[in-house]
């Protein structure tokens, strides 16, 4: 993560509507407004920090097209349609130092099966494991420790982290990432109670992960009982993300981390799901639904509603509850009154 | 997971009570009532979906032997005492070609101490660490990429999934599954505050897993601070469990995705405990009780009690605080009303 | 884990004040004092179990220094100023046949790249991935199936055990513990929402980890988008804790399981958080500050003041609520007995 570019690469990069000041410092960090050295760069996503622009100490600043101000000197003003774009697309340069494109091949300690399909593009790391009839698409890339079970198929440009497990049948779409840890495929939680102990309930059906979906650090997604558990296309999951057996998720959901999705749980596309939430089985949650932290929903959410609260309600609703049981002691005293009121006036 | 049976193979495994209807489809896949096509072998199990059998396209039905109602043409009803546990006894079947029972032997890349105790029934697979003093049973199975640390104990026909753990000295009954993922015997999370700083207490004990246990993928059971955690024969843990240092798990218990269980809780047998439910330590839940989801325990739960809540209480009790709570703003707008009837009646 | 100390070994290391009694028997085993047999050491640290010491039938017993009894035949009591930390030294004594001292040097097994830089002193265990460039210190212990990335650097005298990751960049200061399975340096959950697709925002910051931090099995501490995600000096994190892009901790924080902080959070030194807590982004937690088992903290934290509930509350506040709310139903029957009165008085 060496960062170094001279003003004018960043300026490439950037491509301003129009630049103000001038400097002649390399860049060597990226910060936060008020975090910034002289060397840095940094930008402006939030208008709440707006006024912060004036007194960073950075060297380059980032800056919507429609900002009013002046640089101080040794100070560049870049201004552009969208300051956050222009910094992921620096950020997607330093990415490559980080994380370079790796050589092509298969390492001498991985362990692939003479039946799995490994395309000459493929880079298969150290101590991975593929299984028999695994096919992997073209440019696949097993960082380390990865495991890809029997008759399992990984998209095209797909990138597994180290110690990531796709089991036995599941399928991965193209260019979907999994970061460290992440467990594709684990049996769903289904039993069966019989003479007095869990029998289990066989889970034989797989994962489906659509294209550009990204599953996060040490998430777990369960195989279908029978049938699928699906993740639509473009869908992001946080870490420690509990997806349960025959789970449909839809394209371009969000789940923050630590979020719990019980068994046969449907979201249709669009859905936002903040930290910590849970949801019961069996329940749809309808397109552009929005769940707030800690919810926990019982029922179904209808579409481009928000709700909040565990138990969940629409989000107004449990804003005014919530506000209303800080009211309390108030309230009390106030029956008090009324009773002693009452009593007084007792004939 | 290819399916392809006869009908006349279904049947052979249902052993009905009787049959209606016939079909020559080969089933090749399982799919719910209303999902199912031609082709598909389909199940009632729940009597809320009773309606849906008579529009459901499934080539095969298993139905509960005291079902009304007459197979559409090509279509195959049977009738059966349990229809979900002939389908699990049918995707068992499925299983056995989804997991082939593996070959035993030790594979070349796995690095198994010299003075670790392997039978020959065991399967070590590619990357497996074994230190020494580890004693496998009989057909142990350790997928690929398992740790098993010096001085632990894995018993007869346990089935260790890529990248689980268990760390020195403790012990696995017989016919344990772990999922992938799962690390036995983490330290527990014990300091003691000294000079400002934590200084941490030795975590020497271990843990001791009973027979028949099945432990979710991702999820963490902490070796005790001395004597033992304990997971008591039978109990089935889903993913992303957190067992706390010197918790007592008792038989039978279900404990749902997210659960944490904190230092020296005791379940008592055939507890069950409801999604990302969290309890204090050090208290008991008595034979049978239930959690619901998202409880918050910080007292002893009653046997065959039900609690829910953060604090919990008792189920019946907080789900009237819950609808009382609802109706909050009801309340303060009839103590309002009382407040100006008074005011206008005052003398 | 096997113990085995003649009571004057337990006395070398206890160095008691004085000593009452005496037994013969050799010391096999530590338990709770109502749960210890002949043969066990057993200890009274908390004053409320003071009345089971006269009971208790272990061999010996740790006990405060102004306790006041008598011990039983062939028992012998040592008076110490602190027994846990008698304890925590005896059990520093069984750690060290629990964990011996692994030799030093390159498991044949290993992936250590010619450009890494591995110190003689450092035991690099089987399978175990190090990249180029990265740099480890003396006595650092890779366990097991761990995986160093691209210039990351680890302090002396880490232990990183099974299944860990340290991705590429990240830091460790020196005596940092990793818990099996703990991710370092996973990318941070952040995209842009560009033509109805969320567009990834690289995360091209790092981790840093001070001195004496450990981290708990599965939990996941997210890189930064840019600069860097820090956990302060002698912080304790325990397993399945989330960790945000960005989040800034400080020096000896408790962070108790399933914890979630989201990105940017500032926890200022010596915080505390309990069990399944969830903080929301960009929040600041003031020093010394305590936060109550499942919280859902929205807001600043002053330091030194204590929170609890979901949103949270001053704990004193949420507590009178959460008392209040439990006389809901005393409350409507209130508000009814006033409404009738009035009603009856009705001019």
């Amino acid at each position: 993560m060496q960062v170094s570019f001279t003003p004018s690469e960043i300026a490439a990069i950037a491509q301003p509507r129009r630049t103000v000041g001038a400097t002649d410092r390399i860049v060597s960090g990226i910060a936060a407004l008020s975090a910034a050295e002289p060397g840095d760069l940094t930008f402006l996503s939030n208008a709440k920090y707006r006024a912060a622009v004036a007194t960073t100490r950075a060297s380059v600043v980032l800056l919507p097209a429609d900002f009013a101000g002046a640089p101080g000197p040794d100070q560049l003003y870049l201004l552009v349609d969208n300051p956050s774009l222009v910094l992921a697309r620096i950020c997607a340069r330093i990415e490559q130092s980080l994380w370079p494109k790796p050589a092509a091949g298969i390492h001498p300690t991985a362990a692939v099966d003479p039946g799995a399909t490994v395309p000459a593009s493929a880079t298969i790391g150290p101590f991975c494991v593929v299984e028999a009839g695994a096919v992997l698409g073209e440019r696949v890339h097993l960082q380390a420790q990865v495991f890809v079970g029997r008759e399992a198929r990984i998209g095209d440009d797909c990138w597994l982290m180290p110690g990531t497990v796709v089991a036995a049948a599941c399928v991965l779409g193209r260019r979907v990432q999994l970061q460290p840890g992440a467990i594709i495929g684990a049996d769903g939680f289904g039993y069966e109670f019989v003479d007095g102990r869990h029998r289990k309930s066989p889970q034989v059906g797989r994962v489906v992960v659509g294209d550009d979906v990204e599953i996060g650090a040490n998430s777990t997604v369960d195989r279908a009982r029978f049938d699928r558990t699906e993740i639509g296309e473009g869908t992001k999951i946080d870490n420690l993300v509990q997806i349960g057996h025959n789970v449909i998720v839809g394209k371009h959901c969000l789940i923050c981390s630590q979020v719990g999705l019980s068994g046969s749980v449907v979201l249709e596309d669009y859905v936002a799901i903040a930290g910590q939430s849970g949801l019961a089985g069996h329940l749809t949650v309808g397109k552009g639904a929005k769940i707030a932290a800690q919810s926990g929903v019982k029922d179904d959410v209808p579409a481009k509603t928000s709700v909040w609260g565990s138990p969940s309600l629409p989000i107004l609703l449990e804003q005014k509850l919530t506000i209303l049981r800080n009211r309390l002691p108030e309230l009390f005293k106030r029956v008090e009154a009324l009773e002693a009121q009452l009593k007084e006036r007792q004939p």
